[in-house]
Order: structure tokens, then sequence, then C-alpha cells
């Protein structure tokens, strides 16, 4: 590949790993401990060498196992209004949580943020492994998905939303991501969720050690599945109760071709209600625990193919200058 | 069969189907909902005719979905102990309401309680359907088990306690049994699981029904499985915090002979962890999300097989008398 074709970025000088956001979504949480661990040895072993990647690992709710979250989602109070709102004793415990994080991970959208903020969480759902990202144009998260995808199977999933109104703990890093893994009951850890996760984060932080090293990465096509629209579940008008489970045949079936007329919804009375869209679109987030709250029984995406750019940190011209 | 080889049993004139003793087991909430709405529905239809087999519905918890419970496990407040002890403000909701269950479908022990509970839970494990008691020798819930097993898969679980000891809600019923349907996460609601279970209780009601017209069922064997021991998780001696998940060739491997040198955990620096046992055992519920607080990472019993006895309700002795 010629040169004046790949783009020349910063490199990465601090990536943190967080786990435990939500509490009860456990590979996470095990996971920043294990790496804690691992990090205390080698630091004692190496009489404080350099990493190769500095990283930060980072706990992110002091409530794991048993419980998501105190009075509120820690991943939904990371917006703009929400980190710079007043404060006051009846603040929940999560806004205050958020900016703790800011303070430490951020503040959002500075100079000072950390470089990459790579955060862990689990789904009921059978999404297998995904990375979500508010941008289809972030070619740093873009590329550690290519990398990724080429030693493991992996999704892209993409939320139209602006810095702005972005609202996890991702979004606080120059570059971020969500790192989704399911299915895994919250409040239990299996070992393979476990350990495709580990693995996850393991050639992520590879890439970025070959990146901050001056490696070129080639432009090339990913598919990105870019959230359309959520579905509630069938609720009863007066007490707002579900009256149907998601449909046998479309439970577990992430990211297959939802058609207009495909089973939905299957009745406690055991009716089928069916889709009634006119655009097959890909379900994700099928019966996701966390979002029956929320009013999702699945989200719906368009699958697209985006033009990543070919990037660079040109290490030898700084070593040259 | 000659009829001096079958026990004459007393009909069964009141049945309890108990959902939600745990709030976040879904498919017993809303199975119970819709047994009730379904309920309604008849008795209007039939202008108040006789019930098939009279039966009471009850949602034990008024926790549904969200959490488990309030203070305490409402699924441990059923012993002697609990049911009678000195009340103050400070007893725990859960004993509370016990008693309250406890003078709708008992007293425990009384002749006044209802003949039959069936109490509905699900698990995390890949048990499938069981139904768990605290005898191996009652032959209405065997000879219910043998029912419910010619039309569907199904196990026999035997806890070894007495009745004094007993904690659960089924044990308040002159006859009880859990029926206990994985895997599923808790706060989750999945269509197959739903369907099994309601598949379930039909057939259990189907048999109730049979029964109390007068029916002989035939002694046989019957697999059933005790409890002997559980095992917890490793756990760091200062922390308490767990070190290891259940090994990936045990998880969803319930009812599947392990034997001494068997893969029981994998560590989370990636280490086989194995079985000491001397004895081949039968494991269920393997990596059960409530269990963790239990201090329980699986379970282990022994198969054995026992003799049904032949039992009737002999309405006809009582017709021609």
């Amino acid at each position: 590949m010629e040169e004046d074709k790949v783009l020349c970025l910063p490199r990465l000088s601090q990536v943190a790993v967080c786990g435990g956001t939500h509490g009860n979504e456990l590979s996470g949480v095990y996971l920043v401990r294990e790496l804690l661990k691992a990090k205390k040895n080698v630091t004692k072993q190496e009489d404080e060498e350099e990493e190769a990647v500095p990283l930060l690992m980072v706990l992110s709710h002091p409530l794991q196992q048993c419980f998501r979250y105190i009075d509120t989602d820690l991943n939904r109070c990371f917006t703009h209004a929400s980190l710079s709102g007043p404060m006051s004793g009846m603040t929940p415990y999560e806004i205050i949580r958020a900016r703790q994080l800011n303070t430490m991970l951020g503040p959002k959208g500075s100079h000072g943020a950390v470089d990459l903020v790579c955060d862990l969480h689990n789904t009921t759902a059978n999404m297998g492994l995904c990375l979500i990202t508010y941008s289809d144009c972030d070619w740093i998260c873009l590329h550690i998905f290519r990398h990724l995808q080429a030693n493991i199977p992996l999704r892209y999933i993409h939320f139209d939303v602006s810095n702005k109104e972005s609202y996890s703990l991702d979004s606080v890093g120059k570059h971020g991501f969500a790192m989704e893994i399911g299915p895994q009951p919250h409040g239990v850890v299996r070992s393979n969720i476990y350990m495709a996760m580990k693995a996850g984060v393991q050639h992520m932080l590879d890439w970025v050690q070959s990146f901050n090293s001056g490696s070129t990465f080639e432009e090339g096509f990913v598919d990105v599945f870019t959230m359309v629209k959520h579905i509630d579940y069938p609720r009863d008008s007066e007490t707002r109760t579900i009256t149907a489970a998601i449909h046998p045949q479309l439970q577990d079936q992430d990211f297959c071709l939802l058609r207009p007329g495909g089973p939905l919804f299957q009745t406690f009375s055991g009716e089928t209600l069916r889709y009634k869209g006119d655009e097959p679109l890909y379900p994700f987030f099928i019966n996701e625990c966390a979002y029956y709250e929320k009013g999702i029984a699945l989200s719906l995406a368009r699958k697209r193919q985006v033009m990543c750019k070919g990037i660079v940190w040109p290490l030898r011209y700084i070593h040259n200058a």
C-alpha cells in the first residue's frame, strides 16, 4: 500500500480496560481482577520495567456479582448532561460514580482523556462477541475489530448517537467501545465466555502494541450493524406486564435476518405474533435480561459495508526527525 | 394387578400451584398469572361449575421479575423454627410472608394443610425438568413423577431432610415438590422453558384428576437422585472471592456421571482443578446463579432405583358403601 493512502494517527499512550460497569456481568469483573493480579506479579518480576501498552484496569462499580446497580444504570450516566448537571444529597449513586470515572478516565471530550476505553459487558442474548461503538468511522475501533475478527468470530455494532448524547462509559475515552459477549446469565460466570473475553482483550492489546510500534494497517471493508430501532414486548395495557415471550424460533437467532412476517413473540396462551415491519433487518440483544425494564425485547440493525481507511502511527518519521 | 397389592390413599381435595417464590424465576410467575386468567375465563363461561381439580394458584412473592428476594431467601423460611419463632419489628419480610403462606396453604404438618403443593422454579443450570422432594417414599409424588415421565423427559431429586428441617414452600402441603426447570437466566422468560413447565403442570393436574376419579396406579421402579453433598467454588482465602469457574467440560453436563479425577473447575488463570472424591456421582445444579452466595458450585447425587407402590383412591368402595 502506498503511504499517501494511509492516515497518520497519534499513538495510543494509555488504554483502559473496565469491568463490572454492570455489577452482575461477571466475565469483566473476574477478568479485570485477574489482569490486576497478573500486572502485580509482572511488576514485581520485572522490577518496574516499562509496560508494552500502558494499561489502566478499572473495576467500575463496587457492586460486583449480586446486583446490576444501586439507584440507576451506571452505563447510562455518561452523557454531557449527567456529567455536568447540578449535584445534591439526592443525586443517585451512579451519577456520583460516573463523575469519579470521568475524572479518572476523561474528562470526556478533553485532550486529557485516555486514548482508548474498552468496557467489558455480558448479555443473556446469544450474540457471541461484539464490539459496540458510537461511530462507523473511528478507524482505531474499526482496525481493532478487523484484527480481532481475523482471530475470533466477532461483530461490529454501531449506535448512531452524537458524542454529546452518548451515554456509556466507553464514550469517555478518545476512542472506545463496549466488548459485549453472550449468552451468559447475569450473576453467573461461564468459563467459555470468560475465556473468549480474555482472548478478545489480549488480541486488542496485541493490536495496540503493534500500532504503537509503527505497523501500518491497510484499508479494507468491514460489516457494520447499525441499530435502526428497538421492539418492546407486547404488554397488558393496564398493568404494563408483558403478555408474551420471544418466539422460540427467534430466541437465540441474533444476527439472523428477520424478514417481514417472521415469528417475533409467542404469547403466554400460545399465540404467535409476527414481525410487521416491511424491511428485513438483523435482530440482536434478543431477550436481554436487563432490557425488560427498558422496554426492549430486541433491537434491529441494518447491515452495511464500511470502508475502513488504512492507518499508521508514523514512528519512523519521529525517529528520523 | 391384584387389589390387595395397592395402597388406598385419600383423594387430593385441594392442590396449590405456586409461582414466583423466587421473584426473578419468571416461568412460574407468568404461568400462574396465565392460569389465573384462564380460571377467571372458565369460571365466567361455566358459571361456577365445579372444577375438575380444586386448584389454588398462588403468586408467592410480591417481588416479581427484578429481584430474588428483599431480606432473605423466602424458600428457606418454611422450617418449623422460622414458622413458629418470635416476631419483632426486625423480622425479615420473607419470614412474615412465609407465615402468611403457611396460614393460606398449611399450617405445615396439620390436617388442614392442602393436599399437594407444586412450587414452580427456574435454574440457570442445564437440568431440564425435575421434581425435587424431601421423600423417596411419597407415593403421590412418585406416581406424579411416573405419569409426567411417560410424557416428557424428567428427573426426580430427593433431599434427605426431615419434615421438621424441611425449609421450602412445598413442604407446607401434605405432599409437595418443587418443579424445577432450566436452563434459563433469572429475570428472563424463554418460551421453550415456559411451555415445558406449562406442559408439566398440565400433566400433573391430569394425573390428580385421574387419581381422584378412582384410577389405580400400578407399582413400578423409579430412578431417584438423592443429594449426597455440595461442592463450593475455590475461593481466595482472604476475600472469599471465587478464583475459578465451572470447568467448560462440566458446564451444562448436569446428570452426567462425574468420575474421580474428572474436570471440575477452571481457574481464572486457566488451570484445571479435578474432582477429588472417590465415588462417581451425578452432578446437578451446576453453576446455579443463586447458589454462589450459598457456597454451592454444584451438588452431587447418588442414583438409586426405588420401588414405588401401587396406589388407588378407592372411589367405588365409597360409592358402594
